[in-house]
């Protein structure tokens, strides 16, 4: 597919990461103003809430944006989503007739503050990276162990804390936590050393469904996608984990990029799955091609010196899709609820340079990082910021993800 | 303290569950009624919303019962929780002068329909009982190393999922789900056959606090307990919770009583901290006596037989309070949030007959339990009937906590 030319130029410029071809979703406000809902289109946020209001946009007898977020559609299911598209990239073509209406909608990107535009139901988070689950496994417990039995057979997950979600550009600060220094035989209440981020990629569930789904069903489910940084402290973790998995390690923060990219946006990029290795049951087998071949990045700006690109890696190293991981989380009886957030679990490539997190690229801290600045990194110091970009590319165009940022904050003064 | 005598005759009965000393709150509907706010108050439920509106209760300048639950209550502060009670209890009193206007607001409790009675943001099931921890690393990994090394320093937890909590009497479906049995190589994908109750109580978090709080900071958070019972399947536990913790296995349901009883009303059921073998970190020091003398019990109505009591223990075999579970879950910076619910983890007596599930009761179903009637169980059967009972024993008078209760339902048929 090439690329879809808009009346909004500034979209047509090659590589732009908002072409009409992508469309992705946000909230938004401008100083003084309300939370609305944003549409992505070149350098530009088209305010969907007004243009709703003024019935430009129809997507149901009651106004479902007019909360300033993209909830209400969330809820609704994929020909109401396919609806919405539809109509606002036949306002946004090159020979729209509407034009005129819509201009006035648009607002500059740099003059907006975004926010995440969805309310979340529960966050659950996964590990369906096979590279990062193996280099883990190899660092905690040696060569020959490195995927736990189950791993093959299911997309292994736990519950994260939605409350901890924040949106790109909130300061994360480094957390206090109890922690178990291999030199003493009792642990230490002090702040995170080995304070970590995660590269991970965020699904979010439309519509939802109170039983079982299989895989296709499932895919059916997906809205959109967006950035997620997990960050985790690696030494809380280490000794909070046994025997019910990590908890505040890793409930800290997690960001969010302020930009839903659509299912739909994605289409062109699907890839099949990877050689499966054990035959999946029936209803997490693979159907079609539910992989993405998204290119992912993650930049570190230690010190006052540039930013440096420390990983680049793809969504399609995956070992789950996300249809899968939803798949399974119904597999039991639970319900699949508009508004879950799925972590895809931290996305490594096979190789050094392509591994999704500081404990994969310094191996447990072994081996220190060489940024060009000269400065050297085990672990996230503070003032060090992360950013995290993707996108997919398209015969000369591509479906840009915006960002995922944020910068360490020391930690909070000692206590009682 | 002495029972306190109500006009409202029947919670002057010797043990009576809802005598004036307790007023527990519960979300109630009459048929074709509308959701209320409702207090236990003998055998009959005081319609609070209707109170308020009619101005015989006053809390706050703006109405909070209207939408029928208590959440709003709930957001409020210790200083507004005390003010409703006091309030209610002058209303309810043997010589309250309002008497006639409150009256025609008593429904009889079995003309109801009872709810969940506030709206849970988040649920953290923890694993603070030490009779439990001990025993189920008995059963797992065999003497000598029961308690895992970080469990006498923090309160052990995980991040649950508030989707699938249900109210009592809701039917409980057995779930499918992958097991491994010890005779394959590979799991299977089947219903559950080992499928157990837990005993807990839930802790509701009030108002909130986004920064670090102390022990004693944390207990002033708390609003009221409730029965809680942890649905578990244990096959499906062993195979999927290394390494990130229990996922599915407790995400099929996880049923609450639908009374509140409020810290208030448990005051006079306040008891020490048990001895502590490693010094606990600032934090989470004990400050005051911060655990509560309630008896508990589970009866198990196996087919069609009658109920027979297979457990009695208390709620002051914890190890940790419920204000060392929130002031853990505020140490690395997570915010406690007003409705944040919290699972005590299962609670067992050091006695054989006061262990809190049937793992333990079955010592992982190698010791059946032989009911009275000649039924054998090891784990819950289709039909079988689990519930959980509660109360503080006064001087002449009950803090009751109502009933949670469950009915196994069979597992969906085979699919896909």
């Amino acid at each position: 597919m090439p690329l879809k030319y808009s009346w909004v130029e500034s979209a047509n410029t090659a590589n732009h990461p908002f072409p009409l071809n992508n469309l992705p979703y946000c909230s938004f406000k401008t100083p003084g103003g309300k939370m609305s809902c944003g549409i992505g289109i070149g350098d530009f946020v088209l305010n969907a809430t007004a243009l709703e209001e003024s019935a430009l946009l129809k997507i149901s007898d009651e106004l479902l944006l007019n909360e300033g977020d993209w909830t209400k559609v969330i809820q609704r299911d994929m020909h109401c989503w396919t609806d919405v598209r539809d109509q606002v990239t036949e306002l946004l073509k090159i020979d729209a007739t509407q034009k005129e209406h819509v201009k006035p909608l648009l607002k500059p990107v740099s003059e907006v503050e975004l926010h995440i535009p969805f309310s979340i139901n529960e966050y659950s988070d996964f590990y369906s990276g096979r590279n990062h689950a193996e280099n883990v496994g190899r660092i905690f417990r040696g060569e020959g162990k490195a995927l736990p039995p189950n791993w093959l057979y299911m997309p292994i997950g736990y519950c994260g804390r939605r409350s901890s979600i924040v949106h790109s550009t909130t300061p994360i600060v480094r957390p206090w936590g109890q922690i178990k220094h291999s030199s003493s035989e009792s642990p230490v209440y002090e702040p995170s050393s080995r304070f970590d981020f995660e590269l991970e990629m965020g699904t979010i569930v439309g519509r939802g469904t109170p039983s079982r789904v299989s895989v296709k069903e499932a895919d059916e489910l997906i809205f959109g996608y967006t950035l997620l940084n997990d960050w985790s402290a690696r030494d809380i973790q280490a000794w909070e984990y046994q025997p019910l998995g990590p908890f505040l390690s890793k409930a800290v923060a997690t960001s969010l990029s302020p930009w839903i990219i659509t299912k739909e946006a994605l289409e062109p990029f699907r890839v099949d799955a990877p050689p499966r290795e054990v035959e999946l049951f029936p209803h997490l087998k693979d159907n079609g091609p539910m992989f993405y071949d998204v290119n992912l990045s993650v930049d570190l700006a230690a010190d006052d010196a540039p930013a440096t690109t420390i990983t680049q890696t793809n969504f399609k190293e995956m070992y789950f899709s996300s249809a899968q991981q939803i798949a399974h989380l119904t597999s039991s009886g639970c319900s699949a609820v508009a508004g879950d957030l799925l972590g895809s679990g931290t996305i490594s490539g096979p190789n050094k340079n392509e591994r999704g997190c500081l404990l994969e690229l310094t191996w447990g801290g072994e081996e220190p990082l060489m940024l060009p600045s000269g400065i050297k990194r085990t672990f996230l110091e503070d003032g060090d910021t992360v950013t995290i970009r993707g996108h997919a590319q398209g015969d000369g165009y591509r479906i840009g993800f915006g960002e995922c940022t944020g910068t360490i904050q020391p930690a909070e003064p000692a206590w009682l």
